[in-house]
């Protein structure tokens, strides 16, 4: 390590990463959350939030596409989409990219964020925040969605892993939150979230989420990537009361990335399929784990990686 | 970061991974390199050679099962082995685990090295040094296959990554060693072997091992997995002239997977049929590489990840 | 920063410094803290204690020279030393080189430091353990003073700074232990102290101790000195009830130098005058000070540097 | 160390300090120098060229009244001054408290680096690039004080140390050019400067650029202080062939402040005649030195702190 700037992100409490900034764009807090964006030489442009790196210029591409076309070409011809978080605005930029959407409501509690990005981070929203089958909302998602009866093709859940016990997340990873979110579903409508980061440590985060969303839902399945800027591996999952994924035979993926016209950079019909087989080890995991995180008990995860469920009691 | 110790360690010019050592078991210089073992929360005891990260115990078993199991799987009975590195034992014991194996040599460079494996890290090699099947000779692996025409059903090529221009491996990656290597593999051997990180910044490490790899094999196959104890991705390469490894249907893997008794930890049969597809960048960037390293001009890469070409002269 | 080992230490909560580790010695813990022994190029061996930097072979000279000697000199012939804490023995090698010494009693609470110190730091202690004049009690240095009427010409007191409310020095730093150590004082006996950090941050540290130990004593001197291996300036105080440190005339100090004939490596008398004249912001932040520490009140301080005065409840 | 920005700065190749970033004000390249400024908790504003901390805004008094004051006390009344370097105008601030100034010239070669400083350091500056007596040049100073006949009562060196063989401040630390400041001094005339950083590894740069000095003056002191925003102990050296100025009573310090109207935070007589007088390691490095730097062969200091001497080849 040089002379210079750095980010310090720690990734377990024994691991720690340190990020060279060339440049620092802006630093501050919003109503919710400190943020922080820097130029690196690898990576491009970096957003942080709070503790964690968000995501990068030059690979959001991967988390992104990752994240939301799995879910968007498992329907048919989805129309109607809502997204729960993705504040720097590449998740609806993705939505918008299935010519078949009509209406994409974009959710996140964080109006400062919101605007932050409109302005400093264009790589990420390339206009999309100014479609005009785009809405963005600044309330919170679970709020607005049980007092707004309208309903969905595909619903996806942008969040972060609900770390810490005082983490307000945490309230969007129970059974409750699932059976509103298919309550908002269209018949076949699927949905889609990132579902925490897998690691030694934190080796029950993913089980613990895949294990709640199969309450609610018929068909979960998990699947995983890789990204790049987090230097991780991070969990998925689909779920649907109408569609099993894994049931697609590749041909029909392939028609539809063809049909939309999406020239995906980093996702092909036949990676989609990997994607969705995991190690051995991950599947065991996910089949002994037996905590289902509630309203009553919502499940948070400690520095250390242990899995907890306890009331939430905001301060 | 609390107070105490940690190891530093620079996965680019930019980036840096700082891990807390609980205890320090050893640390040192053999003839060829610095060697540190320490024990951490999360990984358990961790092996560093000179900068990298080697190994570490808790999640050893998906590097080398990784690395293995593949290239064993696709022969029908291996009975003769040779690895090309893999000093502290774990792939050598992989091996051992087929049991049609009859002669497995190791050939590794570092005596000092291996003869710390065998004291200090007996979780890597567990006992697999003492098999009577077993050989290990401290040489340089290809002085030793250039004099000893023996040949072999599957021979694993086990080494670090060429980074930096004095790099003694980089005679390792040429289009003359995997020749030799090809003269040394039985009709319908299969070489496998680590084959470079992937990463933004080091993108092209596995398209050139790649791309130098095809020119002397007629089946030459990447895949890749998550190695926790790096943070990184990492590139492997089947190779042969006599079996296409993914043109193999799944139930070949099965069927050889239990005939052979293996309890896998990491892998299963769809497992690997899933890590042998890669994403369409990477894809790309195997297809639009060009270099081939050869011994009159042996590639290396930069610090930066720059693939570069030049003489080797040792100093 | 190279790749390899380092120790974290933080300063405050804002500033931390990394040293780099050549070989790691030893780490563990005792009864009462946790001990890292490590090898640096600059300093040599460096001892570390919990989170803080304790001595470095190479320049624990300067700090033991100036904890021990200015008070050593200003008596006339000290024949009897009480130490309290100091367990590396550098202070108590340093006690003795003055002649007329006939009895050093060290009394550090940590057994199990004291006998790592025995056999891993000879540096320090250079056999100051065996000599026939030393006695060295691994007890409550509290306790055993309050329990021993024996008296002192000197009484040096070696201990970390209260940092941390649960600190158990917290009670080695009030009123009352003062008013011990001077009933355990022979007439014209002084006391010296290692008497805090001098820092921005932790500016009223020293002026804290000043203010308290000024209670006691009809004559308390500070002065400050460097010392490297901390890159810190820290306190020590001079009291006496019988002798004024500042009062002496060179001629006295240099005069007893020569009798004694100390070859110091770092003061001399001149030096020793100079050390007692401090800037005037320091001077008028101890003036400043108001805050007295009492058995029922004990200061210590925040991480942040705050000074705080609560009772001492031990877990 | 908290997730977050740092500024890493190598303070030998071993230690390293991280200082924790509340905001990043400015960053960005002269023509000469990186530079760095962010608001830090505990130092406030902090100023970074290149690879060192300059200046820090809660204690950047210390290093300016002790660079500029007991040189502007030794002469009964400095009319002429001039500043070689000193871009951030805080030692030009210093200077001009003295009423008895007339002309205060500093000469700082970065001239981004003053326009820098003129906008965003008002906190070191205060206004006196605007006063009247102040005039600011861009230029080379060794050139400008060559070609610029012109004479002063006290000079003042406020130069970084040569680290580096590449360090264009070589050609500032050599006979020749203290020789020409001898005679750009009136008679009487004092230089002060700042004389090198003291410290284990780097300790003989302090001796070496007073063994330098010494070959051009008749009378060359030594003092040193601790600059808390570099964690580190300094030397400075006074010169003059006029005037001794360990010579003076206390009472001609004393007299001159108060007449003068000098309300000085760190400085008093008695402290700055203490910080004439130097432990006796450093004495004895200082009387064991034998190097001179020349034009010829000036010398510079590895980062390992090894003193050399090299023809300068500036790139």
């Amino acid at each position: 390590m040089e002379y210079g700037m750095y980010f310090l992100e720690q990734v377990t409490p024994y691991e720690a990463i340190s990020r060279r900034m060339e440049k620092v764009l802006a630093s501050g807090r919003t109503r919710f959350q400190d943020y922080f964006i820097f130029e690196t030489q690898a990576f491009g442009k970096v957003l942080v939030l709070d503790k964690d790196v968000q995501s990068a210029e030059r690979d959001e591409y991967i988390y992104h596409e990752t994240l939301v076309h799995p879910a968007m070409l498992s329907h048919p011809a989805p129309e109607s989409v809502f997204i729960v978080g993705g504040g720097e605005g590449a998740t609806l930029r993705e939505v918008l990219r299935h010519p078949s959407v009509k209406r994409a409501v974009m959710c996140d509690i964080d109006d400062q964020l919101v605007e932050m990005a409109r302005e400093l981070l264009p790589e990420w929203h390339q206009g999309a925040f100014d479609d005009p089958r785009a809405q963005v909302i600044t309330e919170d998602a679970r709020a607005w969605l049980e007092t707004h009866p309208d309903t969905y093709d595909v619903i996806i859940v942008d969040l972060n892993d609900p770390i810490g016990e005082d983490n307000p997340a945490r309230m969007l990873f129970t059974v409750e939150f699932y059976e509103l979110i298919k309550r908002r579903l269209n018949p076949g409508g699927v949905m889609a979230m990132q579902a925490g980061m897998i690691l030694l440590t934190h080796h029950r985060v993913h089980p613990v989420i895949h294990r709640t969303v199969r309450e609610v839902f018929r068909y979960t399945r998990s699947y995983r990537n890789y990204i790049p800027e987090f230097f991780l591996n991070f969990g998925f999952i689909l779920a649907s009361d109408g569609v099993d994924p894994v049931a697609f035979s590749e041909g029909i993926l392939e028609t539809r990335i063809r049909e939309r016209n999406l020239s995906l950079r980093h996702l092909t019909a036949p990676f989609i399929e990997a994607m969705l087989v995991l190690p051995k080890d991950l599947q065991d995991a996910i089949q002994a784990e037996q905590m289902v995180s509630t309203d009553a008990l919502p499940m948070y995860f400690t520095d250390e990686g242990e899995a907890r469920q306890a009331p939430y009691r905001p301060e």
